[in-house]
Formats: structure tokens, sequence, C-alpha cells
């Protein structure tokens, strides 16, 4: 999106201490679906979206068939077949599946058949072989078959043409093989995301580094790019040589063509070293909002720039996984077209009292299962990561909350 | 497991037309966990099953630490100070988070501290920053501070040797996070279960194949491999040669010893050219059941050889998924340790009248959300896959059920 189609905030909406729903509505309208198409090999789609409605190509089964073990004939010849007039057949070929006769019926012929099988030209019906008495090269019947009795037509199961897939879908194991089964062999679908992930702070090292006093491990970076892998993304580490606005400006500059979104962590308080409002400025990137109106995570910064977004959450980890939840994957969902993405909202019955008070309104970490939601040991108190570990839930407590009684009904986003 | 130990099935069970549980302890009891441990790159492990238990390292944080932005003095210094007795505090270095200070803060000093910044030998609690007056090189208090008052103590979040992950989790983004926190450089995981897929059926081509007149184009192959991969597993492809009993055989003996378990589809009835039978008898595995009480997919076979097992679904492609989530998960989930593989049993209400008689029991296709269960539109009358798209259950109705109606509460299973 032109940044001048941006300038109905400018002015007109605060972009300080805003409400969750306005910043989401900010990012949606300001961040592009990928029109990108690639046409991958049918094996290299699965989890991908497809681009096109896909239409059948062709009939399923692709030609007549056999439903089960038996003999192939014109079912005119057995019309007069009884117990007390059995008729004999001449076997003249045996059908296997895949292995099509080329032999024509005529009357009071038959083929063997096998489950599968093509249908021999001239014939219309199968007797199953438990009611035939079969010697060498003859076949017996005693009873009288309608045309097109035991017979799989053509096309039967999916007729050529029909919409099979629709455009947007996000492809399963089972589209996968219904598109092979089609012999589709290239699929054309959505150009994955490319998702930058940079990690600012003076004091974080890499896990693959030895410790340096008074520095400490990065969290965000390994789980940020984890959490794309789980949802089925990929994503590049953008690594600045050095901790300033100029550097960490030159790594998004020097990224940001290749890339469809970046994801910052750190560095949007308001001390010394928060850099990241200055890193904004020097790019020239325009801020849509800085600050949200609930806990963990407010201090959030989102900026565009060549209509590509720049998400910065906090540094605090726990802060940094809720606000990539309730931010990011609505982002991603959007700029993906991968509607699975998205996070999505229940109401649930809570397992636990919540005796604290919430002046604002924030998210605090739950396990749901069936409609119902249990708040992990050691509670919410901490902001830490290590509590968050078995849970796949967020419990939305509106501002001004006074306590939750444990059976009441919260309003829950799935993870 | 020594095929000695499976002795105990010999004569006593009749093996043929058992019931699901039946068959699942049957597969449980003669499946083995994987028992190699990989020690892979902390970046590898997203998914991996962690092999032991894994305790703190180290303390996190790793020094005390400031939790804001502010001075870091002696508490004892500011016992007196107050609106009408401001104390002037001499500052004498800068602490950046991830730079500490060499200096010793003596009786009325002051080192400037940012937020994570590792708290200066000497001090004992920080006043925000908010709080002060701050000139040149001189801070002016007028609060009295408690010792140890906004101080992060070392370990405060995890202390040092606490059980963190519990050996047997499948490693989620959060515990990359945490191992990374921890600058965990290495992760000793359980091996990948080896899964190999052997599609049968002379009447089968490959997806990269033009149609040959009687062939129709494998969907099982496809489909139960990205099934796999859903599941976040690898498989390897078997082709044998031909499509006959020696050669199937001969590409089971060829792999059999690189992998955990053999999935086969096709081959299982009782045609001319239904080979498993053949081919489990000629590879001398031993057959531990054959045939199952439901439908769809009953003619299912489970044999073992080496101590692996060799899982032969249905070549219907509907049956083939059916029987894969109802037997092969629980099967992958025993040998690989990943319990989240295993399927989950619910109940729900079911949206639509379900009025078709089921003689046998039977496992029809649903698609569950929130304690409801709906039918796909076409329902369950076909065998085709094409209806399962959209679904993510699977209903299980007993033998004799002579309808459900709308309402009515289901069992059910989640795929």
């Amino acid at each position: 999106m032109p940044l001048s189609k941006l300038s109905v905030w400018e002015g007109s909406v605060d972009l300080y201490n805003i409400e969750l729903e306005e910043a989401l509505g900010i990012i949606l309208k300001s961040s592009n679906p990928i029109k990108k198409v690639e046409e991958v090999n049918l094996m290299q789609t699965l989890g991908r979206v497809i681009a096109e409605d896909f239409y059948a190509p062709m009939d399923n089964p692709p030609f007549d068939r056999s439903p089960l073990d038996g003999f192939a004939i014109r079912a005119e010849d057995s019309f007069y077949a009884s117990d007390e007039n059995p008729l004999s057949f001449e076997v003249i070929d045996t059908v296997y599946a895949g292995m099509p006769s080329s032999k024509n019926i005529g009357s009071f012929q038959a083929i063997r058949i096998m489950t599968g099988g093509k249908m021999p030209s001239g014939s219309n019906t199968v007797i199953r072989i438990e009611d035939c008495e079969v010697s060498h090269d003859r076949v017996v019947i005693k009873d009288r078959l309608k045309t097109y009795q035991n017979y799989c037509f053509q096309g039967e199961d999916i007729k050529k043409g029909k919409l099979l897939i629709n455009k947007g879908t996000k492809l399963s194991a089972i589209d996968l093989g219904v598109l092979g089964s089609m012999g589709q062999k290239t699929v054309k679908v959505i150009g994955k995301p490319q998702i930058g992930i940079l990690v600012t702070g003076d004091e974080i090292i890499d896990y693959s580094s030895e410790l340096i006093d008074g520095k400490i491990y990065d969290t965000n970076g390994i789980m940020l790019g984890s959490r794309l892998k789980e949802l089925g993304l990929e994503y590049k580490m953008i690594k600045p040589r050095e901790d300033n606005v100029k550097a960490i400006a030159q790594g998004i500059l020097d990224n940001i063509d290749d890339l469809d979104l970046i994801i910052t962590t750190g560095g949007v308080s308001v001390g010394d070293r928060d850099l990241m409002d200055d890193v904004v400025k020097e790019i020239n990137a325009k801020q849509l909002f800085w600050r949200l109106n609930f806990k963990p995570g407010s201090p959030a910064m989102y900026s565009v720039i060549n209509d590509k977004g720049i998400l910065s959450l906090s540094g605090n980890p726990f802060a940094a996984l809720a606000t990539f939840e309730l931010m990011a994957r609505p982002l991603i969902a959007n700029i993906s077209g991968d509607s699975t993405i998205k996070t999505k909202r229940v109401r649930g019955k809570i397992l636990k009292d919540f005796n604290k008070k919430s002046p604002n309104r924030r998210f605090i970490r739950g396990i749901y299962q069936e409609g119902e939601i249990d708040l992990p040991e050691g509670g919410h108190s901490s902001g830490m990561l290590l509590s968050m570990r078995n849970c796949n839930a967020l419990i939305d407590i509106e501002a001004g909350n006074t306590g939750i009684k444990k059976g009441e009904e919260v309003e829950i986003i799935l993870l």
C-alpha cells in the first residue's frame, strides 16, 4: 500500500496507547496479501495456499470398472438364467486391475475380472465369483443380472470439470491425495511469506556463544523463529553488526526488499537504550502506532516502510510471545492468505479463581480443553516464559475487572 | 521384540476379524519405543522428543539486575531522605544492559542503571529515574528505599538445578526459547521414527507419469506420506520393481533394517491379486492379525518381522486414511515416544440425523467444533476420499446401531 493511503491515520488517530482491536485494524489495513504465484511440484505443496480454484482435469475412475471379483458378461445373456436353467458361458480372457483386455465380449462369452479391472468392451454387468460355477474355460450362471448391475461408471467418484479445491485453501494431506489422484504434477500456490526476525538488546547473546558477565542468552529469536516454524512458516534471522540505531536501521534496510514483514523484539520502552523509535525514524518508516492499552507487551510499535510492516515487540519473552500471538498471527494470516494462522476466540468456564484486580485490560495464560480453561501452576503473576510452557490459550480480561470466580465464563484466545 | 515373545497369541487368539481395541493391544504390545538417542543442535530440536529430564544448568537471570531505569545506590544511604531532607549522591558511572560497571558503589555514590543492567558491586537498591532530580554528575533523592527494593536477584526466574523440561516432552517453540535462554547448545532427543510406505496394486501409477489405459493414479502413497509430514514425521517411499509377491517381499526386505515400521496399502482382500498375505508368508513375517470387525478398512493386516511392524491397510483411499488414523497413529506414538501423535476421544452432540443402520461397527467422518459434530455434505455414504476433505473427526458407531437422531451424543475420535 502506498504510504499516501495511510494518511487517513495522520492526525485523526491517536497513535499512542490504542486498543488491541484498533491496532489490528491498522495492521490489517496497512498489510498486503502476497500476490506472487509459484508453480511447484505437487509433493512440495503440503501446507501451501492454492492460488486458483482447482477443477478436476479428468474423470475418476478414468474408465468403467468392476466393483468386485467375478465375470463380466452381457446382462441380456443372463435374462433367462435360473436354478432350473443354468446357462454356460465361454471364458475368453482375464482382466486384472491395471491390465485391461483387448477382447470384445460376444453372446454367451465371459471375461474373468478383478475388483478395479476395466470393464471389457461389450460387457455391461459383472456376476460375482461366489455366484458362479467355474470349470476350466467355462462359467455357469444361474442368476439373472440387470444391465449395469455391479458396474462402476467412469467419473462416478469425480466428474471431469468439477470444482474440487477452492482457491485460498491451505493444502492438506487429503488435498494432495486428491490432486495426485487427478495426475496433477504441479500446483499454483501463493508465494510463501518471507519474515525477518531482529532481536535488539546489547545484553543479548546467542545461545551458541559463551556467556559474558552482565549478558543474558537470547530467548526471543529462538522462540519466535520456532513459533513461525510451528505455524508452517519460514524466517530469516537479521543480525545487525552492532546494537545501535544505525546498525539496526542498516540491518532492516539491507533485508526489507526480500521480506514481507520484520518482527523485532526489544528497544520499544522509553529508556536511553530503547532504540526502536529512533531506528524507525532513521529509516523513514511510517510509525502507525506505539503502545497498546493492555498487558503484557504494551510498548509494542508498528511501522511501515515500502509497504512492508515492521512489528516491534517488547523484549520480555512472555510479552513478546503474547503480542506475537495477538498481532503477528492475524497479520501473517492476511499476508499469506492462510486463514488457519489466525487465532480463534471461544468462551469457556474458568476452573480456578483469579483474584487479582485488572486496572488495565490484560491477557493471562491458560490451559484450554473442551470448553474449560485452567490456570497454570504459578498463575499469571510472573512475566516468565516458563509458566507458558503447557499453556495453549490466553484469557482476555477487560480493564476494571475485580476478579473472576471459578465457574465464570471468560473470553479465550486459542493459540 | 523377539518373535518368541509373540507366542502368547499363537492359537490363543483368533487372528481373524478382531475388534479395533484388540488390534491396538496387539500392535502396542508388539511394537518397541525407539531407544536410539541423538544429540542435535538446539535449532534442530523443534518437535523432537527430549530423551532426558532437562535441569537448569545455570541461574536465570545469571546475575542480580535492575528491574527499571534509575540509579543504583546503597539503600542505607537513603534512610534519612525526605522532601525536607533531600540527599545528594555522586554519579560515578552508567550501567547499560549487557554492559556492567567495574566500579564499586561507596557511601552516597550512585550508578545510573538501565533495565536489565547488572547491579553494581556495593549497591542493593535502585531508585527509579522519575523519582530523582538529576544534574550533571549528581542525583538528588528524597525517598527512603528499602534494602533490595527494586532489585532482581540472580536465579529469580529459574534456579540452577531446577527441573525445567520432563523427559519425553515433544519440544515446542517455548521449550526451545527456554533451552536457548539457558545457553543449551545441543539437546539429546529420541531418534526419529523411520517409516516406509509401500503402495501395492498393478493398476496404480505415480502422479508424475502419464495415465495408461486401465490404470489409475496413486492416491494413498501421496496422502499417507503427506499425513506423516503433517504429524511432523518423515517417510521413505518403497517402490518394488514389479507388483508381484517376490518383488514386494524384496522391497520390504531391502528396507526393513533401516525402518521402524512399514505401512502398505492394497492387496489385503482375498482376490487373485491380493498379494499381501503371500508377501508376509514369503518373508517369514509373523502375521498377528488379519481383518477387523469394523468398516471402513476391515481387511487390514498386521505382521512383524525382526521386531518391526508391517501395517497393511486397504487400498481404498478413505479406508486407508481411516485405519491409518485409528491404528498407525497410536502405533507411531508408541514407537516415537511422542504422545501428541495419538488421536483423542471426546463425546459431542451430532448436528444432523444419521439414518443408516450399522449392522457392523463403523467409523463415519465428521466435522467437530466445540463439543458438536456435523456430518459433511454427501454424508457418509460414499467411500470417497473427497468428502473427507473438510473433516477433522471420525464418529465411532457401534454394531447394531439403528440410526442416530440430531442432538444425540456420540463418541468421536479427533484427527
